[in-house]
């Protein structure tokens, strides 16, 4: 065959299962071949979850014109949600998506990662991971588990939470079963709560059969795909516990960095333009769900306001909490250092722009 | 040489001047070179802006492993600074950077594309081009220049502007001379003021020498960069005119349509990418920059809150110009009724996200 020929004078380079080599010729290049795998802890349910996990290898796919290809699996279909990270890490696979809260097990200062409780919005988490240490505190972090770490989608200020019973003080959480990971699962349980961590697809059941008195997730949409409107009557707001929540994308480390420099660039940029096209998508998609749930649910859902003496006592308990928890690990401590001094700064400006904003022209 | 032969062989392409086509084979493909230039309306003393562009042309070259390279100009450096729309539309350039309502007086509807006073914030303005019709309208609009405009730079919410005298009322606006782009300089005129449009590099000069009592930029970096703080003494907000303010790249269409469908989806994602990286660097340079005239400039500059009866009276302007501006094209009246629509749905879901974040976690 003639392209068989080619392939052979071309500097003895033959497609072969592994990545092949770059030649070094000006407008002719080897492409080298990618077949990467990546498991997720979501539910297929979750399509914004599960489907910016998808769009990531879509557009990597689109990208790298098909050299770099990433197959998906959402949680169960090739290994429990919860198996995804040690895969990654241990190379079984090429790459995962979830949250890194899900593995404050292994590490307490990866829930910085994730969320801080009354801490940064959405801009300020993603601000704090490129202008702060954020990224580069992550990165260390994941560096001893084999892992290379990239903010994922954001899902924006969440929701505090779907309740069987109503929530009118600080009182309410004492003997909560409540369903609810990370940094807010700690103020919880000081709180008095029994605080559980329980995949997206394996909530509701949860919640209906009454395991669980409660539980938080993401916002009206995702929440809603889970059912979690058919199990629990109130639905509180604000989600003091998640202002500016980011998922991930985990790569294995030797995966990431048998990479061609072009890849690594779009792997990069990939997870950047599904981060903000994430939190457009969340945006747009709660908005539809809440006029859903506020017409067609209406019977049956009542979206309440956590008062304000509750928000300060979760103010309260969360400030010693998470003081505390940073000093479980020297890692903990240098996320928990960092993001306080960030945030300390970016506070003056989010007064005057956002918040004034909000405030001011709503007002007007 | 050794490289020619294999060129030669390897379907007779030789490296030209122009693109060169794709072979058919699996893992070796002729790698099509472009080089394209890119002017902005900005100087270079803008280092997010301009900086954006020059990233946006670093990322594309890094992602599509040199195969497409933009060679980036600011404003004066090629062409003047508001002639980049023109050259791009003609194909002197392939690509531009700059806002759509600079472009205003080509097509009114365009103003929509950069911002609505009183409306979208970031996320919103993001949602309403990909989950509205929002990029949809401004491919349609940019089409009849031969343009495939893609958003560019999130500013988040902008400042109200730079002025020589106190603003205690609406009545303040009478007879000012103000720099002020798109729909906000319609309210500002409407409110009896003189409204002009220059581009950021001559801003200041104009200012300094009292040619205008009054100007609007950005944010504190950037007008800081322009060196507004001194050249005017109140600096208010919020910015009501521009809370979810989004720059553009444009690229002449045959230029964009020439490109094989991976460096489409290369220069597309990176566009992406690039806006939310902005909205990070604007999140954490204001925040640095607002800390410098609080302390540096402190005796120099009063930083100071728009009252709420002002407000009040720019809103009530605004819903009456920005309608009778809506009925100037076909193209503005659709924006105007996409957007109204689109702001209407997102509102119930931001007051209880973003709003209810900043309100009440602020005061816990």
């Amino acid at each position: 065959m003639e392209r068989r020929r080619f392939l052979v004078k071309a500097g003895g380079v033959l497609a072969a299962a592994g990545p092949t080599v770059a030649i070094d010729a000006p407008n002719v290049i080897a492409q080298p071949k990618f077949q990467w795998r990546m498991s997720t802890t979501w539910t297929p349910a979750l399509d914004v979850l599960q489907g910016a996990a998808q769009r990531l290898g879509k557009i990597i796919d689109e990208m790298s014109g098909g050299r770099l290809k990433i197959q998906v699996f959402a949680g169960g279909e090739l290994m429990p949600a919860f198996g995804c990270f040690d895969a990654a890490s241990q190379g079984t696979i090429e790459s995962f998506m979830g949250a890194p809260y899900y593995w404050a097990g292994k590490e307490p200062g990866m829930q910085w990662f994730s969320a801080v409780p009354f801490g940064l919005n959405p801009q300020g988490m993603m601000a704090w991971y490129l202008h702060g240490d954020g990224l580069k505190l992550w990165e260390e972090t994941y560096a001893t588990f084999n892992l290379v770490p990239r903010p994922g989608p954001s899902t924006g200020v969440q929701m505090a939470g779907w309740f069987r019973k109503k929530i009118n003080s600080i009182a309410d959480y004492k003997g909560l079963k409540m369903r609810i990971p990370g940094l807010g699962g700690k103020i919880v349980a000081a709180a008095g709560g029994t605080v559980v961590l329980t995949p997206g697809g394996e909530i509701y059941t949860a919640l209906e059969r009454g395991v669980i008195d409660s539980t938080e997730w993401v916002g009206p949409h995702d929440d809603m795909k889970l059912g979690l409107h058919n199990a629990a009557r109130y639905y509180y707001y604000p989600g003091w516990h998640e202002p500016g929540t980011t998922a991930e994308f985990g790569f294995n480390k030797k995966a990431y960095e048998s990479l061609p420099a072009d890849l690594k660039a779009v792997v990069d940029h990939a997870c950047q333009a599904t981060q903000v096209h994430t939190l457009m998508e969340y945006e747009y998609k709660n908005t539809v769900a809440l006029q859903k749930l506020k017409t067609e649910f209406k019977s049956k859902v009542e979206i309440l306001q956590l008062s304000q003496p509750t928000l300060k006592e979760l103010k309260k308990l969360a400030d010693t909490v998470v003081k505390e928890e940073s000093e479980k690990s020297p890692q903990a401590k240098k996320a928990y250092a960092s993001v306080k001094k960030f945030e300390a700064t970016v506070n003056d400006w989010r007064l005057i722009s956002e918040a004034a904003y909000h405030a001011q022209i709503a007002a007007a």
